[in-house]
């Protein structure tokens, strides 16, 4: 079965292949459409995303949504985590935790499914915590530079793609959603 | 004819009807009725939600959306200064601009109108500045209490109801589509 990933980003079809290679029974292709993604919680944009294409194209179809969230901010950036790295930056969200001590973090991906019977969600997240200053070694982009992981000494883009890759929320929402197309076959 | 305001706020629709009293034709009616709000610019919401309600009711419908742009921060919190509001509020805006001199920002509203055939967007926008401290005599929400309109010496929230109103951007972008509908009827 043919399952389509809607995403500008060929990037993440190649990560997801990689991690579902070896699946018998599925594939997966790029779906290069836009939709809409609406204001609201990621896994309600994926929920709405997810259907919209799915009733355009009638073929079983995944979105995929990340974003970070600050526990003293109340969660945000969040959803808006974009829109808030190409307007504030980095250097502005240490401005805001300045002085805070609880400097509590995590990154979350919400994969979602849709074949016109099954709506599934699936959830990755990565906890840590923001660094005092902005580290890179030239990996990674947007919040990676301050992002510490959980356990770990460094940030994200200090870390090479696959050191990141092999422990990131992405990675894990691609695998949740691996075992679920696993139980389908079975 | 009667035209529809989708919203979940009485308040506006009541502010509204003040405006468009004498105009004679027209009626508006209180629809409370959900739509998507997408992410994207003011404009790109009201277009897309006030077409998506249209398809339901298939009667003229206006939608309003608001935001708050601060220059130096490259326009945020603009179309999420709800989302933003409830998860930083405005001491950590103040933060954000601490030894910032450009403290340039100002309210926008647009009304997104659709009847079918056409679709027009009206835009009311009031220029001031953030002031140092928030500054309130319990008067007004949100960002009021940090916002300065130009050639004014207090913030909207230090400002009666009627003050503000009178000069606010809400009140702009309804006067443009008043004039908007007495033109079509003459």
């Amino acid at each position: 079965m043919k399952i389509y990933f809607a995403t500008g980003n060929q990037n993440k079809v190649n990560e997801a292949n990689i991690i579902l290679k070896g699946l018998e029974g599925y594939e997966l292709e790029h779906l290069k459409i836009p939709y809409a993604e609406i204001q609201g919680t990621l896994e309600e944009v994926s929920k709405v995303g997810v259907k919209e294409i799915y009733n355009k194209i009638k073929k079983p179809v995944i979105v995929e949504d990340s974003g970070f969230f600050i526990e003293s901010l109340n969660g945000f950036p969040g959803t808006y985590s974009k829109y808030v790295q190409e307007t504030l930056g980095n250097e502005k969200i240490l401005k805001l935790l300045k002085d805070e001590e609880n400097r509590k973090a995590y990154f979350k991906t919400i994969i979602g499914y849709f074949d016109g019977i099954d709506l599934k969600l699936f959830r990755g997240e990565i906890f840590g915590s923001v660094s005092k200053e902005i580290k890179t070694s030239g990996f990674g982009f947007a919040y990676d530079s301050i992002f510490i992981p959980e356990g770990q000494n460094k940030t994200f883009a200090e870390m090479t793609t696959k050191e990141k890759s092999d422990i990131s929320h992405r990675k894990l929402a691609f695998y949740k959603f691996k075992s679920y197309l696993e139980s389908k076959v079975k």
